[in-house]
């Protein structure tokens, strides 16, 4: 087996923002012979509804449903896949459930209001989503960790019906995933997958209900059919490829640091393992426990593709380089390995997740850490948030004008609104005067 | 002229729901023919820079900018056009502002953490966007109302910088739109609009700095040039027509409703205002104020097409009804022009604003209220929120485990990660322990 040689940048170089730009660059275009494909599906789903859902669930997952009520999976099953789960895995499904819902808990948005001295009254009233579903792949990426993340954000928001749809190839379950879905307190799942079940989702079927908002990770045709019913429904971010940024000072074990580097690159050959620091020779060692490590690991062809195709090593002068490099990049995990921890974080704006002191391992929040691993990717960290109880609330402005208040706003709306032009709306404020 | 006679639906009817669902129905399918075009000038700036804007700025705005440095309004421009407003305009500008900035620093979101028993910290660090781009259209359409809704809530996020784009075609200025950048505190204005404008702050040039997010209204072009550029920048809603759905209990004074339901309907042919009440005598006497005021107004042609095309009264049998009815349609704009709005508001859960009472005209909060006059269109209510300062902020998630809490997270993580055959991730976490 040849040696990882990773590719070496230095901030120092005058064509550095090139080379770091041209690592990072990652081409999400969309196959439009997929995007076709999905569109017709959709349409047929809105149109011919349970009927057309049967047909491509039959068809793409090699299953023999002959009624849309066989597509639902009674809630029996959930508590049995949770009854016979192995105690070890139960208590540590358990014990992350309540640690990403203590964390949530945090999170979750309240009404506010408040009167003006001429008694009118302004605030901002907050309410969950009416329904939400939820998209589970099946097979092999079929995560259990990912149901509670998508899960329990919405349950907390107080979510009035949760819906899950999850494929069973072949008419395989994964029980492990079922357990899940009953500690996240899932409300009704369905075994349909693929765009189809993303159009059920967002226009209803006789059997599937409509949902307000549709998250959860999948391939690239339920990622599109997503992208596709946006506007009818919401939908969350659309991930890019996993990525991890590890700033270290040279003082952590380079064996735990190549491990973390491969937790990243263990998910896919595209993800992205970016080792920042200002000790050269700590790059070296580090390469070192690499290509020691590597030969150890089960995913240890798709952890090379990943380091030797998308993964660098960044020598900086200093930390606060290094804040600026990452602030640059924004990356969806941000590993603060060094001795000091929270000035280092005081640099840091942009970042889905920051993993804080030596002993934090990012992996620790894929799981159970409490905060939620569903992240801004592909440096969208630069203006988008990781998923949270806010993403199953809205919003609605409140004003309630008093007699006064309608007074002294109306004058100020009508010369406004004469300054536009809008003459309906200055009489319309007018008339309260 | 002839009579407006409304379209009247009635809650009780058997095919009540379909009847509404058909006057809702609105088609913001995409024009494949703009879509290529826009897709051409943005890849033509992105590729050309300077030169492309240029081109297409003077072909597009019939102006003659030889340089790009001609581009970019000197702020002493912006002091100018405030410093000779007509005080009536000033004071009317700088009171709106100062209270859609007062109700904005109500919406700002804080950091927080909290420590574990045994030493680990968890929290959320909230941070604002570096740079935030403001589109303002040119033009009729040019509503210095828009930038001060727009451009205080990104300032009182703390974004870095504020980059307004307006184009000016002819060369024409408008000074309201000037004096409320002004006022608004925008930090820097290029004369530039389209697609070009939005493909700009996108990518970037070597004049125009790119920009994290871009919001604020314009025609299709500008709209589907948003939509293109989403995920390289954050995106604001793209807005439907405007709505207004009033929910009248009889009591008021059918003129203000009338003129209530004008004040959608001049912004646009295909706005639309809707009635509900439960007296069909109440929505005879509106008809009449309908047309007895309609000749007044300027724009009666715009009026009287959206009245007809997509206006409606809706008779139910009592004011919970006309409720769920206002949840199904999730408007932008929701009058509750009743005796006791507070006991109906609390039945309200799907609306981007909520006027209360008969003194709150909605043209109100169109301009000086305090709150957003940016809201969510066709039915996004369900799932989305006025604009706010919150959409200018993000989250980061912050993770510093102790000694100890890395072994108690790292053993849940460990178990659950090799459920999922993770086993690098399993390691990572197994290190630490």
């Amino acid at each position: 087996m040849t040696a990882i040689k990773m590719l070496r940048l230095d901030s120092a170089a005058v064509d550095f923002d090139k080379q770091l730009q041209a690592r990072l660059a990652w081409d999400a275009s969309d196959d439009l012979e997929i995007h076709k494909r999905v569109l017709d599906i959709i349409a047929d789903v809105k149109k011919r509804g349970d009927k057309a859902l049967l047909e491509y669930t039959n068809r793409f997952d090699g299953t023999a449903f002959k009624t849309a009520a066989e597509l639902e999976l009674d809630r029996a099953a959930l508590q049995q896949a949770w009854d016979t789960l192995p105690s070890t895995q139960a208590i540590a499904l358990q014990t992350a459930a309540d640690r990403v819902r203590a964390y949530a808990e945090h999170q979750k948005l309240q009404s506010w209001q408040f009167t003006e001295i001429d008694g009118t009254v302004l605030g901002q009233k907050v309410t969950a989503l009416d329904k939400a579903g939820l998209y589970v792949p099946g097979g092999k990426a079929a995560y259990p960790s990912s149901v509670l993340m998508n899960a329990i954000p919405a349950k907390v928001a107080g979510v009035g019906e949760l819906i899950m749809v999850v494929p069973t190839p072949r008419g395989e379950t994964n029980a492990l995933v079922l357990a899940a879905a009953h500690v996240a307190g899932v409300d009704r799942v369905f075994t349909i997958g693929g765009a189809q079940a993303v159009a059920a989702l967002a226009y209803g079927t006789e059997s599937i209900p409509a949902v307000d908002k549709i998250v959860g990770p999948g391939n690239i045709y339920v990622a599109t059919a997503k992208k596709l019913v946006f506007g009818q429904v919401g939908i969350d971010m659309i991930a890019g490829p996993s990525e991890i940024l590890i700033i270290c000072d040279g003082q952590t074990n380079p064996d735990w640091i190549a491990m973390d580097m491969f937790s990243q690159a263990e998910h896919d050959e595209n993800a992205q393992a970016i080792l920042i620091s200002d000790d050269a020779a700590f790059l070296n060692q580090v390469e070192a426990s690499i290509n020691k490590l590597l030969p150890e690991m089960e995913r240890a062809e798709i952890i090379r593709a990943s380091l030797t195709g998308r993964g660098a090593f960044i020598k900086v002068a200093n930390l606060s380089e290094a804040a600026q490099v990452a602030n640059r990049i924004a990356p969806e995990h941000l590993e603060l390995s060094v001795a000091e921890p929270e000035a280092l974080c005081a640099q840091i704006h942009n970042a889905g997740a920051i993993f804080m002191g030596r002993f934090t391992a990012e992996a620790l929040g894929d799981y159970c850490a409490g905060p939620n691993h569903v992240l801004p990717t592909s440096s969208t960290a630069r203006y988008s948030s990781p998923l949270g109880v806010y993403d199953f609330q809205k919003r609605s402005s409140l004003i309630n004008c008093s007699a006064v208040g309608a007074q002294n706003l109306g004058k100020i709306a009508s010369v406004l609104a004469r300054g536009e032009s809008l003459t309906a709306h200055a009489r319309s404020a007018e008339f309260r005067i």
